[in-house]
């Protein structure tokens, strides 16, 4: 029986000697690779954490001490020694192990990450609650560098370093976030690393030591008088922490001891942990960007190429027309919030070094910037997933929106996301971005729409996000150059067949918003359906959507995001608003966060694959689907 | 004639001699106040510009090289020498001058702004451009100590830091920000100024110099070495920005030479400049809270509280609610992103100090902080404004939401702001907030129904929002208690006067979401409409509404807020998911934003007070309103 076999909680954990815990760490990696390659999920940043895990059950006291785990995707090794290991195979399944924290999963899991630099606001609430509540526990936050850099994480030093509670931050500093780092900090940080790193032994001590109040005290009184004169005090001081480190975040002889004495301190800690992405998996060290989150593969042979390629995905068509438009013309400079890799502006960087611009975790940042760009006449286009655009709501409002500059938001991830969960789903875009003035959304059906439709977008002297899916779309041929489609517009892709001898409005007309086109129109096959291709969720193609509505008995509104407040409801709007009455179907995702999974699966649990439209249109409208029905058996 | 009436632009500031410059800065004093006495607006922070605005336009080529203010509400100088003195009697008014600066209005704003914290970001963007078209401006970004605790900011520095771009930053720093100053930046400034202020003129003469480039070259390198060996290096300096300062902001012999120096310099530069809010007034320096934004006033006397106590507004509301339920429920906090005055809890942390967190500017912190004090059963209240919680957009969902937290978001400036126009508008919350599961939204009728929905709110657990406008309501008694409303649920509150012998469903329903209802039931008086008061946009009252659908031959939905996605469009929903067909008319704000002004015109505008709803279910529902009118007549 392998050491880690034996441990079932922290508890079991803190039992053993300190000499066996290289050990642990040993099998915890090994065990790590085996069953990432086997489910898929992250692998680097948790082969990262491996020792800083174990180093922080074993000093403290958790689940009372809280540790909030920053992006979150690194706690494999914490879920492993928090008594789910045996549900590891899992991971990021229906049903299974969420890759990130869940309050719901485990009550070691004691506030859900997954966006980035959330962990100290988090944290310093959980502290602030236990001075309040009189509780001595200690409140712990794990963030990495490239959390670091988001506002987010400086507005909670902000408060954090002044406020009087016991909350440890520890920097996991990897100098990485998804893709490589960037910005002041970053350069900040090596610069703290080359040089200090190990010779700092002493100042670790130094900072740590309580032997005894007096003596403590005078060498407190020394490296404050130091500081001031020699050291140069680091940014985290300036915000009222206690910085201590680097130390080498995988040698648990320099982690245990400073984390016990840590413990022990008073006020905001800060230690500076370096660690490794990709640690102790010698293909992952080599290139931790490719290994961050990987699908299967065997861990002897490590990564391969698929024999067959597969289908182009939308990220690959965002990242080609980024290229091809770049090439046509040279207003157009390109933005990412540190998601190069995520947004397939990989080849864009490489042809067009000077107009690319990754920002690093700094959403705000990136759409404020892209508008004092557009102010000066140049042609930003901002890559960023559906689901931080949240982050950069109030920018795009107040900053681009309300002046009606001309930025490109290409919003991949647009509607379910998978594995990753609720934390990632993209649900939510076209209800709060429709409600916003001088904004237009459009919402491609497939790849080459797609393709057409970042054209039209681009072409624009006002604010238009393009939606797209994470993955491939329905494999379409795909047609070069940069031909855009008209803005605002949609078109009929299927015309119900009438019967003979029919009059006025018949039968039933799908207005699909994206991608669920493609499912519409097999469902339609079966119903006798007209079916939509509205591609534009605002403006909203009125004239098309009043002329289906006057020449149709009921409507279906399809799309894959939130129907309150949707594209549904958008055409819900302008039927109101023109005084039509018209019984209408909205078809979207549900009012509920959905889990992890298969994204197949979770679109048709939504009942929004082809069967499941289909059933639904017959549930609301089973008098007109059977009155279709004798048209189809003529058709068919 | 004055120095002042001959400026009609910076270019005729420029010609004149150096030694007229603090004459005119005291005529542009004294303008100001006489100005803002007769109009209202922001005061004490105009009068703290006066000599930077003067510097700035003097010093720099504008508008060729660009200025951007941040929050903006700093810009009366600006606009008085750029063109608009004769306007600002229009302060603020309809059709006048904004109170912030508008891309619209003159090509010397550079950039729109109102939220605070754009302004880096922008000006980023800006000379990022410039540097790209090989353009040799200089871009300037005004930013005060305040604002730097966003974290926006921060992500800006830390892209521009890097960006080898000609980036002037100047921190005004006024020790102030809306509210006193709050977290550890603000302590780290005062700790900057009060060490080196004034005796710091041979510091800014190494940092600035500029002689002859070897010389230069010589005093940079032994400042570097300096700054390595002794002097250490400010936060600033760490992002990569070349520091100078603190210099005196109200010295134009300190700013002007200073600024001449910094034009010269290449890279990111960073000026601190130190000045008063309210300078030069006295009234306004002894107490620049009560000056943020006062009302008209007599500059002889000052401020005097009005004879008769105005209506109670819903801030006031909220914070007499705050008090009375933190008294009863001990688990109660209050947080505020800076606006302890704006958002009614002066009182509150008066009495309850230690359950108060102001975070400073950090809208986002504020959210995610609330998470963590929830998660341990604490019960946040965050007051925010509408237009200010789009900062924590991506917090709500991801920190509150989805895990589900009690936290009351009490939304202050729901709907129309008035005069500080459509940056401050809270017009979306309805539709960005009830797409998002788990989330609820109370839009109380009236000052009572206010207090008591923030019980109802405060009572469930999990996470809702109150929203409520800016002023006072209907002005109806208050109960003293806390007693809740029903949760989800709305009432009946005129029924419609059936005529004799009919049947069946017959006339109009208005459903009214929010303080619209009180115009409603005007208009309904005319039209013999039944009016509902719906209370909840989310979850909606579909018992009553079905019920009340069946009952009417139409529908009007109303509400203060943006039609998109709204109040309204959530009662359609609710009908299609029912498959009840009914007419629809949605009422509330059109898609465009709208411009500052007198909020009860600009209401009438949006055909939103009794007159304009009458008018618009005229309008629509001609033969139906036809039809009641003989009931009318009956009833009246």
């Amino acid at each position: 029986m392998s050491l880690l076999e034996t441990i079932h909680d922290p508890a079991d954990l803190r039992k053993l000697p300190r000499n066996q815990l290289a050990q642990l760490a040993s099998e915890l990696r090994t065990y790590l690779i085996e069953s990432v390659s086997q489910t898929g999920g992250h692998l680097s940043s948790n082969l990262g954490t491996v020792e800083l895990t174990i180093a922080l059950h074993y000093v403290f006291n958790t689940p009372y001490d809280r540790i909030v785990w920053d992006v979150g995707h690194q706690t494999y090794p914490h879920k492993i020694l928090t008594g789910r290991r045996d549900r590891m195979p899992s991971l990021r399944q229906l049903g299974g192990l969420s890759g990130f924290p869940q309050r719901t999963e485990s009550e070691y899991d004691t506030f859900g990450t997954a966006h980035s630099s959330t962990s100290i606001s988090a944290a310093l609430g959980m502290a602030v609650a236990a001075k309040t509540k009189g509780e001595d526990r200690e409140v712990i936050a794990v963030i990495g560098d490239g959390a670091m850099s988001a506002g987010m994480a400086f507005e909670a030093l902000n408060n954090g370093g002044v406020a009087e509670c016991d909350l440890l931050v520890i920097l996991n500093d990897n100098d990485m976030s998804i893709s490589p780092p960037v910005g002041a900090l970053n350069r900040y940080l090596a610069q703290l690393m080359s040089g200090q790193f190990y010779t700092n032994a002493k100042n670790v001590g130094k900072n740590v030591l309580k032997v005894a109040p007096p003596l403590f005290e005078l060498a407190k009184r020394i490296e404050e008088h130091a500081k001031g004169m020699v050291v140069p005090a680091t940014l985290f001081e300036k915000f009222g922490f206690n910085y201590i480190g680097p130390i080498d975040g995988h040698d648990l002889d320099s982690l245990i001891p400073t984390l016990e004495n840590i413990k022990h301190l008073k006020g905001p800690q800060f230690l500076h942990v370096v660690t490794k992405k990709g640690q102790g998996y010698k293909m992952a060290e080599a290139d931790p960007v490719a290994y961050h989150g990987p699908g299967k593969f065997d861990p002897a042979v490590g990564l391969t190429k698929p024999a067959t390629p597969p289908k182009l995905t939308f990220t690959q068509v965002f990242g080609q027309w980024l290229c091809d438009m770049a090439e046509k013309d040279s207003r157009l400079v390109g933005i990412t919030p540190a998601m190069r890799e995520g947004s397939g502006m990989v080849e864009f960087e490489r042809r067009y070094p000077k107009r690319y611009y990754d920002v690093g975790i700094a959403e705000q940042h990136s759409v404020t910037f892209a508008a004092g760009l557009a102010c000066e006449g140049l042609k930003p286009v901002v890559a960023i997933y559906s689901t931080f655009l949240q982050r950069g709501y109030d920018q795009l409002i107040h900053d681009v929106a309300i002046q009606n500059l001309p930025v490109v938001f290409a919003l991949d991830r647009a509607g379910l996301v998978g594995a990753d969960g609720p934390t990632h789903a993209g649900a939510y875009d076209i209800a709060y971005l429709r409600c916003i003035p001088n904004m237009s959304v459009a919402c491609p059906a497939d790849e080459n729409e797609c393709r057409k439709l970042l054209t039209t977008a681009f072409e624009q002297d006002t604010p238009v996000a393009v939606r797209y899916p994470r993955g491939s779309g329905a494999g379409v041929p795909m047609e070069e150059g940069l031909q855009p489609l008209p803005f605002g517009k949609g078109e009929v892709r299927r015309t119900r067949i009438a019967a003979a001898g029919e009059s006025g409005p018949q039968g039933i007309a799908i207005l699909a918003f994206g991608t669920l086109l493609y499912p519409a129109l097999a469902a339609a096959e079966r119903l006798n359906a007209t079916v939509v291709n509205m591609r534009w969720a605002k403006p909203i193609d009125t004239e098309l959507l009043l002329q289906v509505a006057a020449t149709h008995e009921a409507l279906v509104t399809l799309e894959e995001g939130a129907v309150m407040g949707g594209a549904g409801s958008a055409a819900a709007e302008a039927l109101n608003a023109a005084g039509l009455v018209k019984p209408v179907l909205q078809l979207g995702l549900r009012d509920e966060f959905i889990e992890h999974g298969d994204p197949a699966k979770l679109l048709s649990m939504q009942g929004l694959d082809a069967g499941g439209i289909e059933a639904s249109i017959r549930a609301r409208f089973g008098d007109l689907a059977a009155r279709v029905a004798p048209t189809l058996k003529v058709v068919g």
